[in-house]
């Protein structure tokens, strides 16, 4: 018997990473780890998903980082299909039920422990609207998801595809159905779809999207799906159309799966998830720590929490939890709101705060926006760029940055979050030594020539 | 007249560059602006040559940003084939040589000047070896070099060309001439190629060029170039062997050109470039500025200044010299020495210090190397990426990284040249926010694998 216990509830990123640094840091006889997981599966890329459906992964396993027998070979308690369905904090313990492979539960139980790893993830969107449960409405959260749709995919009778929702997930499914040979069509409620982007920015996206042959209908809200004689989904219905559709994919974003945690009184903030301190410990709570989907962070920028569900923060929160746990310390400071994404050949990326996001926390801002090129204009394969660029007025503090544009345009957000993380001036940056040469970046590289038109407009006033 | 005249001496980035933001800030009747240069171009991109030698770029003129008549429309007073053969910065003025087609010189004259910007460049180096400047061995330093350089390949007998120097020309040049159909040779004297790299990283270039079918000698000092009974190079001498050459290409580098200035007694480095101030202005003289290929710059991790010639720094040169110049406010506050480069479908990187460069000024340091990928690893496409870092001891203070890799490593350095000039530790990198999704990264970036690893390197003491 170990000299203490950690549980870690949820089988995937945040939680496994959490299992497997504690497991480095101390021996079994110091600290057995039991982790519970509701599913079939450990440690897959969520992400990976569109990309499996599309016919660009070739196989669910390829996305599987660490199946459950790597886990246990390393040491791990790993308990699938075993759902938590309560977690005592004064009695520090978590009530557990084994499911059948119908879902129905079976024998409950309680599993003490001495620290408790919440990582119990996100979940997707699905709005309580008549027919989103019929056969052929699909979501593509878990790998589960993945292999009905796929399954869906290959059985539907005709090629029309119709996706609800024009974010990150949204616009990733439709390259997916284009691969597989559907025609798209996307509905977004907002009046530009990627509302992860400001509304000009969205609107360039719009125009590549449909240049792409994806039908994409803004303002859109769906009020219903619509379903044949035997029950499945044939078309979806907007106020004022009807799009037909063999195959309906929901890509309406996740929320923070916090059943349990609010149950048992833990704190959560104003988007449902669950509030830690810098450590990934939960507030107030001595011996209990949660990570990944399931989670606020604190956002550098606006000083605020959000949620925000990416793969990247679940692995580092795992990892700060198991080496605190593991009896070293880390911590995470916080996000300034990256994200990267393509559609087809156009990459979208965004880090800071939007125009709304920046008036919400009561900044005050100038915006430029400005056409560059991946590479020096005269080598082969340079493509046209467009960089948006927030700053404080007056301090001239970098805000935010969006790209919208071809190969190369995606991770050189990477400066703008850098800059961002070290609260650095556009002027400052302007100085940046990035680099250079023609094959990867013009002599000014878009980033700079962004910030340079920024300091000049923060200089106007 | 104009209140005020500005002299701008070389016409290339930097001197032109500081031209043309003087003219955007101040009308022709404040300030008169002269620019003289010796050769018959402006505003090109030399980086650029290797990629045009090649084929890769069609044609000269697309090398040129700004033409002549371009700089004149926009009220720049441009004098071509027009040398400075002295500075007289008492006199506030300069002596004049307007040269012949043959390079001879006419007649001299003294042109006054209330602001003086030194923009000299650089020269390539050139060893003084028996035949080193026989018919067939080419530099490729300015537009008119790299004429020579295609002519003498189109007439070339055979097909086999040396390249002498392995650092950024020299593996550029050599995928020049792959691309022309020659079987390349590369002789480097140090033990490894590319030495702006840790000779652990150089040797992975090695290799990649080995497979890449070039022949790539190193520790081979080059002693003559030998040549034909017509006078013409035919083969490189080294200690110990001798390589056929029809054509010998010399990718030495280059030393700032401050043979004016250091006559005129204006401060000089260790290199040779001139010492400037923050805004560029020349130390301890009021009215002559300074940038470009002819300066050193201040190197932000060593606090040490150094010659860089690059085309980037010296467009921000200008246009900080160009700012003050036109009484605005602007700085240059300094370099992390990123640099970035390709042979073939290899891409390699540095920012910061090399080992040998940290024990020059007495930093001591860690240095790990991690193998990372540059797509989630289930992605098409990923590829193998090689990452170096170094940072301080104890305090952990990143210090430099080498990346070498293939398509999406290179422009990964940008992420360690902006925490560079935050001055980030390791740790802190741990934590950035770089964009994420499975087309652009593994869900741990190589750069914060890297600098994960270097954490815990540091931790250790």
């Amino acid at each position: 018997m170990a000299a203490r216990r950690l549980v870690v509830i949820g089988g995937d990123a945040a939680g496994m990473s959490a299992a497997s640094q504690a497991r480095r840091l101390k021996e079994p006889d110091e600290l057995e780890i039991v982790a519970f997981e509701r599913g079939h599966f450990t440690s897959f890329s969520a992400c990976g998903i569109p990309y499996w459906v599309g016919g660009t992964v070739g196989s669910r396993d390829e996305l599987i980082a660490r199946t459950p027998a790597e886990h246990r070979e390393r040491g791990i308690d790993l308990r699938l299909r075993t759902e938590v369905t309560e977690i005592d904090p004064d009695g520090q313990r978590v009530r557990v039920r084994e499911l059948a492979e119908d879902g129905s539960g079976g024998r409950e139980r309680w599993e003490g422990y001495d620290d408790l790893v919440v990582a119990t993830g996100a979940r997707p969107v699905r709005p309580d609207l008549p027919g989103i449960d019929a056969p052929g409405v699909y979501g593509v959260q878990t790998l589960d998801d993945g292999q009905e749709l796929i399954e869906g995919l290959e059985k539907a009778e005709g090629r029309r595809a119709v996706v609800v929702g024009a974010g990150y997930i949204g616009v990733e499914m439709a390259e997916a159905l284009i691969r597989r040979g559907y025609e798209v069509t996307v509905l977004e409620r907002a009046e530009q779809p990627m509302s992860t982007l400001d509304p000009d920015m969205g609107a360039l996206v719009h125009e590549a999207m449909c240049r792409m042959g994806i039908e994409t209908v803004t303002g859109a809200a769906v009020t219903e799906v619509r379903t044949g004689p035997d029950g499945r989904a044939v078309a979806v219905v907007t106020e004022g159309a009807e799009y037909p559709a063999d195959v309906v994919v929901l890509g309406l974003g996740v929320r923070p799966e916090t059943g349990l945690a609010r149950a048992a009184g833990l704190p959560l903030g104003d988007s449902g998830g669950l509030l830690t301190d810098l450590s990934m410990r939960v507030r107030g709570r001595e011996n209990i720590w949660a990570g990944g989907d399931c989670v606020e962070v604190l956002d550098l920028v606006s000083g605020r929490t959000r949620h925000i569900a990416l793969g990247t923060h679940a692995n580092k929160h795992g990892q700060v939890i198991g080496s605190n746990i593991g009896g070293g310390y880390a911590t995470f400071p916080g996000v300034v709101g990256t994200a990267v994404s393509k559609v087809c050949d156009l990459e979208i990326a965004r880090t800071g705060l939007l125009e709304a996001q920046a008036r919400e926390v009561g900044l005050r801002y100038v915006t430029v926006t400005v056409e560059s090129s991946s590479r020096a204009g005269y080598y082969p394969g340079a493509r046209p760029m467009t960089v948006k660029m927030l700053a404080e007025r007056r301090t001239g503090r970098l805000l935010g940055t969006q790209i919208v544009g071809h190969e190369g345009a995606g991770k050189r957000v990477d400066v703008a979050a850098v800059a961002l993380t070290a609260g650095m001036t556009v002027e400052q940056m302007t100085a940046l030594d990035l680099g250079y040469a023609p094959p990867f970046s013009p002599v000014w590289d878009p980033v700079l020539v962004a910030a340079r038109k920024a300091t000049a407009r923060v200089a106007q006033g």
